[in-house]
């Protein structure tokens, strides 16, 4: 790869999920992002519209950035697509996406032909670790783990400045580690998945059976008595509001989270672990008992180097991140 | 580092464990172990006798090893050394060995200056997995992660040819992930740690208890009704012998290392898991629902990629992986 990065101003990063499409622009040297804008994604309508949504909210983020900032297209070096996987990046390809419905659909490609510009395609989860690394929490790291807890849990793993992908791209899958061996049967097969325990659902399901067995709550006049109404925010919001049983409820969910936290520090020793996602409103009554159980439960000398921190990106981190892999795929570096 | 292992003809490994000190000569390009021994540790006898022991093997192994082949000491590249941590391998220092005792030993350096010789010190079970990558079962691969079954169960990753270590030195410890969340307690400090099921001990107590429970067994026929006398070589031993029961400790075993093997899948996306150990020897009683457990559990994308298999090297793979570190350490590549 040529050191051009000079030649060049922005790099348009996607961040394409299974409600909302993201699109904006960053400095090539790193920044706020610029020519920020969210559509949903809206899947039934088909992978073509889809498609043409994402070019159309690239074409005007450049248009309105260019008009902004001056300058011409040929500032702009290309687009870093973020997408849920499993996906081929060699070849820009995504192998299946329940969410979106797609199967080994050419996602790269037929956006950069339609922009003409290069592209790059990498998992979303991934990205938001790497957006986190570049502009977020993880500034000056060489190592982090990044979780984002939201329906599910994803995970971003870097290692040495670069996202770690394993042998086959399907490296990172953090919410899927076994946390309880015979516990919760996970939507992936296997069982016991932190993300059964520790996701937005899961943190929402686990109030609801304890309000069903008897707990007192205010969760219950917060849904006007409609459990089924009952969100992971409306548990923090009785947790801020001082009840009881919601605090006692998050305080678990920060014990299976710190439970897969601590595994994560034992077996990688990174130097942070960012928590993304809706939860981490709750700010000190979550961290500050996974802080506790990771350190009842991980080895000294690997938690002692291990900052667990809020993300600081929220609702750009995939962007920022996509945008990243560009730069580092095409440049050799971030 | 200058590439000059073209000059030199051997490595010395040696592998420090709580038991036994092994030592033996690799040639420096790969091949068998030759001058290879084996000596109690005897750590009660203090630390000055243990370094004095391993410094005495190291002198004895090239004195035998440079009659046999012919050559002089120059010959000798220098020592590469595994020993049971938590260390410091810049400083080659030994923080925290329970096993041993020692504290803030240095070790590398009282052995390199007792032989005249450099040395390197890297982790034990990081030195078995490096091995096994280098000459062993993980031949040709780029990725694997080794698991040690044993005592404990140690675990050594190795990223594109290289171990790797973490932000302290502290990584690779999969005996430590946590498979059930309120599970047994280790003596790390943690719950429900992989180490509490799979290990030699916890097989052996997990058998204890179904029999104290009322199982009928061969098992207590072959300790003479001594149950305090079952270790996982005697489950072994039972289950080749046909003992129902003892076959179902053994596909619990595989059970709950398959769900710690599929969290390493999912998170790392290895080319390889290299499972060495006694417990091994029960072969396919182990390894076929050890796979079948897997299958259902990882993500089909990484298990797809990932071979389990046995360990190709036990007894040698400690003394092969420091020997690889020192090789790696000094000319830049293996």
């Amino acid at each position: 790869m040529s050191e051009r990065a000079t030649d060049k101003r922005w790099i348009v990063g996607v961040d394409l999920g299974g409600t909302n499409i993201v699109v904006g622009l960053l400095p090539i040297e790193g920044g706020e992002v610029l020519g920020l804008h969210s559509l949903p994604t809206d899947p039934v309508r088909g992978a073509k519209f889809v498609v043409d949504r994402i070019c159309q909210m690239v074409e005007r983020s450049i248009a309105e950035v260019l008009e902004q900032q001056g300058g011409t297209r040929a500032d702009v070096a290309g687009v870093g697509i973020g997408s849920p996987g499993p996906l081929d990046r060699a070849t820009g390809t995504v192998i299946n996406t329940p969410n979106l419905g797609w199967r080994n659909f050419p996602l790269r490609d037929l956006i950069s032909n339609a922009v003409h510009l290069p592209a790059t395609l990498d998992n979303d989860a991934n990205c938001a670790g790497y957006g986190e690394w570049w502009l977020g929490a993880g500034r000056g790291t060489r190592s982090l783990v990044g979780l984002t807890l939201g329906t599910g849990i994803g995970g971003g793993i870097v290692l040495d400045g670069q996202i770690y992908h394993g042998c086959s791209d399907a490296a990172g899958e953090i919410g899927h580690m076994t946390i309880e061996a015979n516990g919760r049967k996970c939507k992936c097969g296997n069982y016991g998945c932190l993300e059964q325990y520790a996701s937005g659902p899961a943190i929402a399901q686990r109030a609801v059976e304890g309000i069903e067995a008897g707990a007192a709550s205010l969760l219950v006049e917060l849904v006007n008595g409609k459990l089924e109404d009952i969100t992971a925010a409306t548990v923090y919001e009785a947790t801020v509001q001082g009840d009881p049983y919601a605090n006692e409820v998050m305080k678990d969910t920060a014990k299976f989270l710190g439970a897969g936290v601590a595994s994560i520090i034992n077996v990688l020793n990174p130097e942070m672990v960012v928590i993304a996602g809706g939860v981490t409103r709750a700010g000190e009554h979550l961290f500050e008992p996974l802080r506790a159980e990771v350190r009842r439960r991980a080895f000294k000398s690997a938690q002692e180097c291990c900052r667990i921190v809020s993300a600081e990106l929220p609702g750009t981190a995939g962007v920022v991140g996509a945008a990243a892999v560009f730069k580092r795929e095409t440049y050799g570096h971030v």
